[in-house]
């Protein structure tokens, strides 16, 4: 068995958090895939380039999709229906290769965790390595 | 091989159906993972909260990102255009921990099978566990 | 270990290429997963019908989304702000299940390697083969 957790505390409402070296530290196998999930449904995983424009084009572009202009009904129950819809238009989780021990990530790619509820304690991401 | 199926019927144009009780009955290895994969470009998997009140925003939010006010040229072949555009914002599968023989989720976590193009019968999803 | 790459050239900005054969002619195991996953973070993987009005389809929406109302930060690292979003909007990779020997897809489902920002060279796919 291989199984491993991260654990996240994040500071703001929106907020991105490159895990990619967090995970690199906990690969024991050679050869796989590992399979990035986070336990949270206002969150997301997602892979792309570390570049603060664009993770700040990216938290404008959600707002611009998920639209003020209706009243949400999941609001009446717990008022952050934005972002779960956010994180139903990105990703509970990705599975990415392993090679030689390490991520097979291309040049300009890292892994991000998506905080769309913060600021939170705790937040979970289950980290499964799978040999191949 | 542990290779499993659901069929699923469902009874409306757009709707959601929790399969998560469904994919722990199968189960059948202590740890890994399973990819859950609809057989169908007019469906998804996702993974988010069961509130009725959310999984309705989700059917107004995607009805509202994908416009009627564009004339969609698979609509002359078949006329479900719309539906393939939804699932392309969702996704076809969900690869999901397991951990102690169950699905690994978040308390406010569900697996869902999104019907776009409804009612139909006979609607397949496949399971696949890999053990770790 | 079983491992392999395909390596694409693409001729247009936005461009749709049918993988779905390249990685049936890969597989050498006769169950299991393979796990189908860009090096690109301007490129997305998708499964979905290989119906050309529908692939013009998608191509609109994404612009349609993607809007150009506003002025993207990125745009002033690398011109390819919106390229990079789409990316964000569909995903990095697909995992799929393998029976027989073949991707165990439905009749009207393919699996596509999607150009957000082309043409370009020696694009990258990474194929993990995991046996259950």
């Amino acid at each position: 068995m291989s199984y491993k957790k991260l654990i996240l505390n994040t500071n703001k409402n929106f907020e991105i958090v490159d895990i990619t070296s967090m995970i690199n530290r906990e690969i024991d196998i050679d050869s796989g895939i590992v399979n990035v999930f986070s336990k949270h449904s206002t969150s997301a995983i997602v892979v792309n380039e570390n570049e603060s424009g664009l993770l700040a084009d990216l938290e404008l572009l959600l707002d611009d999709l998920v639209s003020d202009k209706y009243s949400w009904q999941h609001d009446n129950i717990d008022n952050n229906a934005k972002s779960h819809l956010k994180s139903f238009l990105l990703s509970s989780s990705e599975t990415i290769p392993i090679t030689h021990g390490k991520l097979d990530l291309g040049t300009w790619q890292s892994v991000f965790f998506i905080e769309l509820d913060g600021p939170r304690n705790n937040r979970t991401v289950n980290l499964k390595f799978i040999s191949d």
